[in-house]
């Protein structure tokens, strides 16, 4: 956490969409620590980051937000939210782009985990600090054992070991980081359209295949890749992700311990606590 | 094929959903064969079976499936078309159901692949000979090449090697047999929902990442698991298949030669041509 030792340089946030850029300003705020938020356009909404300085950039202008951290005496810059990757090819570069883009396209055939570290790289190479969302706010990593009151039965635990080699398989592949078992049965696996539609399209299953909220069972499980980049993408959950594993009936949610971030911790605990469902680190 | 060897025999054919089974019963038909079919309820539809000879099971009836064969000179049995997996729980077992439960539930927890292994296994110990869809029709099995007109450009081949890597893991897990790359990016990984609802979902996924009916790219391929039973359930794919692949705009389909079935080959030929996709066996 070296970023807050030097009270004349800032932190610089670059945001992707969803809570997790708005906590780490907010926790910024909160400990007074000076920072710079960089908004990726069509992720991150404008409208969060009102009482925040920041500039807009689009995918591509590499070189600008390299310019806007050096600007804004950002000496540590941290990634977060969701982003999608871009289709490359109506892309619009900018002048430090279009020097990286051949070795963008060839990491991403190496999929987004080799995008990321390229990415990480180029800022490291820069100068900059890059650290992970954990190391700005504490208690983000999901520790070992149960969040709330509930915690796997036997069967949950045969199922989050299943579900544990198909996202150590999913992710050697770069291909997602979450499944969802029911009593040994693969019933869905993260490819890109996220945690989210993968737990939504699971209500289209038969409930002979898989619980419902009065006869709970099942398990969503998601794991970092091996070998993945933690300081950014790591596996994260929030209140919305318990809400869809409650209505397709699953059992819980595990995650792997020090290896995902939960959103807004209390209100994940008391939704799970809520509905039934356990929240486990393993 | 010593199936036909005995005109004195009949071929017993189990029949799940889809196509297959009905063509099964007509080969039969336009080669002379005597055959019988055990349909399974609510997978297969009796209307389709209305000119054969035919008795309906539902699944855990092994016993009743056995004797059926016996009672009906059946030497030889093909099992064919589409079956989910049962609930476990709510099955109704006769009494060699029963005694086969222990065995059956341990191999639910290996996958579908050890299930459908474990029912061979339990025809043979009868003195039945289990044969495969395509021991009784022939050219069912794609061969190496291209089927149509059209064939993978030098970046389809990038993605049908990508692909084939995911399925041969999602294989080895025994998760599933298909998946959706388009461009290095693995768009969609088939679980139980199966590969119609796989291609369907892809849809839903941003045309930046997928190709369109206009601007055709990407692949679906589907392979036999590593190490699968080959008699039932190698891949299948059928018209249905190639029309939701060109609703979603893929440039083709790439299928294990050898090691999966075309349902209605000519049919699917003129398809794939009209809409302009490759179909290949590799």
């Amino acid at each position: 956490m070296d970023w807050t030792l030097d009270p004349t340089s800032r932190l610089g946030i670059i945001a992707g969409g969803g809570h997790l850029p708005i906590l780490l300003a907010q926790a910024c705020q909160s400990m007074h620590c000076p920072y710079f938020v960089i908004g990726i356009e069509s992720f991150a909404r404008p409208s969060d980051f009102d009482d925040c300085e920041s500039a807009w950039v689009t995918f591509g202008q590499v070189g600008h937000v390299l310019e806007l951290l050096k600007e804004k005496s950002c000496t540590s810059v941290v990634m977060a939210g969701e982003v999608r990757r871009p289709d490359f090819r109506s892309l619009k570069l900018d002048w430090k782009g279009a020097k990286l883009l051949p070795k963008i396209l060839n990491a991403a055939r190496g999929g987004d985990d080799a995008l990321l570290s390229l990415l990480i790289k180029t800022f490291e190479e820069e100068g900059l600090n890059v650290i992970g969302a954990d190391d700005v706010i504490s208690g983000l990593l999901i520790p070992a054992g149960n969040l709330g009151k509930y915690g796997p039965s036997l069967e949950d635990f045969q199922d989050i070991k299943r579900a544990m080699d198909v996202t150590a398989a999913l992710g050697s592949l770069d291909i997602g980081q979450a499944a969802v078992v029911c009593h040994q049965l693969v019933l869905a696996v993260e490819a890109v359209e996220g945690t989210d539609a993968m737990l939504a399209r699971c209500l289209d299953i038969s409930t002979d295949l898989r619980g419902t909220p009065d006869n709970r069972r099942g398990v969503l499980v998601k794991t970092p890749k091996p070998g993945q980049e933690r300081r950014v993408d790591l596996p994260t959950i929030g209140v919305q992700t318990v809400e869809r594993a409650a209505v397709v009936g699953l059992s819980g949610i595990a995650l792997a311990a020090d290896g995902a971030l939960i959103i807004h911790r209390d209100d994940v605990i008391r939704t799970a606590d809520a509905a039934g469902l356990f929240v486990t680190g393993i």
